[in-house]
């Protein structure tokens, strides 16, 4: 706006706005994943702690999506160490990004209601895959974006981190991609792929380096 | 508060918390639109693959607004990086901005639900257009008041910059008014108009310049 | 917390947190406002359209909470302009404060449902008059904290302002009190009181200043 | 990314963003409660006057959760004071943190559901203090890792301070364990000594020191 198309591509302004928008989106999405736990009905031959253990897949899938959620929060926080400007396309393209991560509460969701399900595990499971198999390939086009001729990367950013994070970066796709195709096998091994990523990320000095 | 009503007009104060408060409505209202988007109940006879396909107005209007919501957010973005203070009366405007920004949802869910009626595709897309002519016509408002004898701008902005600003802001309600119109004769064809732009400013170098 | 108590409370810090956070509260609170305008379901002899003007009441709702809500963040902005510090009492006290704002979509949820019924308006007006009435005197419980002997503002803002805003922030209870109670005895001139009470503090240089 | 794991877990950076992001989890999980307060249906026999007094529970353990979840976002921000830097690894720890914060409406919601339920009370207070416990528990995995050899903290932080954070922190586990073991004997005196630990903090000077 204020600038012609060609202008408003180089004319560079800081990441702040975004990063700060991004946490947000992320901090929003991970909170309400919340409101996939329903509350249960208790009727009058049950009981309220029973109703409660039922409702595992539920449990599951909330801590799952959260840390999940939480993990990519914090790598972005990390990519974005390096990233020092950002341009419309840029801010487009992050916009992009979000989409699928915004949208993690409904595969979430999904997959709470149908873990338990013979007949649908596996619909359930493969939904919540391609999900993030689709964030796993905008965080590539992002990072690509960026390192891209050092576009938007700071000076002291080396040839060889931005190697680094471009390898490390392309197992994102093909590790959700592997527990996906393995969920249309066998669900429940391919939600156990998914844990494993989880808390293989969550330990210190374990992460996607 | 704590002062007279010119005085607080005057006494202009840096953009920093109408930016955060602004992301933060932006970020919310487009995480939100999730909620639009319903888990299916699959009877004995259904498959929740067949479910979930059905549902795709859901997705459609989700993608849609998202969109268009981010590209909101982006532009905001830049229009603040020409406004550089801010009074009391453009915090109450940009409050006004914010209200149908906020609205979003509703016709979202309205759309997600009625997009694939015959009957009342017409009634769901028009109000989705209303929605954004009023954002699109509020972004105006803002712009002027900002502009208006240079009152919110920063020295370094040109005049000509600011009259390339509000000659692309004329668009907004224009092309939203067009595509309304059109939805009044073919919804489809209105929908694929906001779809249109959507795609037409996401692409870079391409948006409203 | 790593201090004792007299010292947390003497060592002050910058108020940058609690605004961001107090924004976010009120951010959150005012979109969260759209999820109580509920998407009509249409039978087979009814139309979206009049379904959704039959709505009203939803509508009216919600652009009265989201403009008094956005008038509250204004102003609460203004006053941080004059505060400086902060304590852990304060930071207490600002929670306090913000637990009737974040109750606000409640009240108008109510309102939205109730506005229309003739029997049960007033109860309706009367809750969402109690919430405003409870949220403006804790406005004067941290405006009270945060000015008495100079405790928390800087060393800029004069004694005068001080008094101004001291008044100003007087009339708050005050003219909901008087809506409430117009309320208990006709709930549309209460209710209308309320959107009076909105335009005005809207409209530039009417102000409580 | 773009960097080993190991050279992540020394490279540390400011806390701005995790305080960022931390505040907008428990802006939104603080303002997502009120969802869980429902609208009364009121019958052609009833009153919506009575109908919300009988809503007392959701009323209480709205008013509870926002106080309690209030005053952690006070302390963290207390916490975070003596925090300088970051590192991957406490990122994670963070977000694990704030899996059971974000948590916090699901076990408010079933209080207010079962609060009046002589049957359930029991199970529903125990749900509620064990969140709270498991809060409790990571506050102190989360300052150990940060003073633990000073790795997070800054130079002027005394080791008396780290000291007596330490001890009060460790206060936290033990009192919300001694209120849920109450409240498997008597739920009504559980919940009070929860709504007694709130008011304790809220008081200025008494808070855990």
């Amino acid at each position: 706006m204020g600038g012609s198309a060609e202008e408003r591509e180089t004319r560079a302004s800081s990441t702040a706005r975004l990063e700060a928008f991004s946490d947000g989106v992320m901090a929003i999405a991970i909170t309400l994943l919340i409101l996939e736990v329903r509350v249960p009905d208790v009727g009058p031959h049950e009981q309220l702690r029973s109703a409660l253990a039922h409702e595992w897949p539920s449990f599951a899938a909330y801590a799952l999506s959260f840390l999940t959620v939480g993990i990519m929060w914090a790598n972005h926080h990390q990519m974005f160490r390096h990233i020092e400007r950002t341009t419309f396309g840029f801010l487009m393209m992050n916009v992009v990004f979000l989409l699928p991560v915004a949208f993690v509460p409904f595969p979430t969701a999904v997959l709470a209601k149908y873990l338990g399900s013979d007949a649908e595990r596996t619909t359930a499971v493969v939904l919540y895959g391609a999900t993030f198999i689709g964030i796993a390939i905008m965080w590539n086009v992002v990072w690509s974006f960026a390192v891209n001729g050092r576009r938007l990367v700071g000076p002291e950013v080396t040839a060889d981190a931005i190697r680094r994070g471009t390898r490390s970066y392309r197992l994102g796709p093909i590790t959700y991609a592997v527990g996906t195709v393995v969920a249309l096998f066998n669900p429940i091994a391919g939600f156990a792929i998914f844990v494993a990523l989880a808390v293989y990320w969550l330990l210190p000095g374990s992460g996607p380096g």
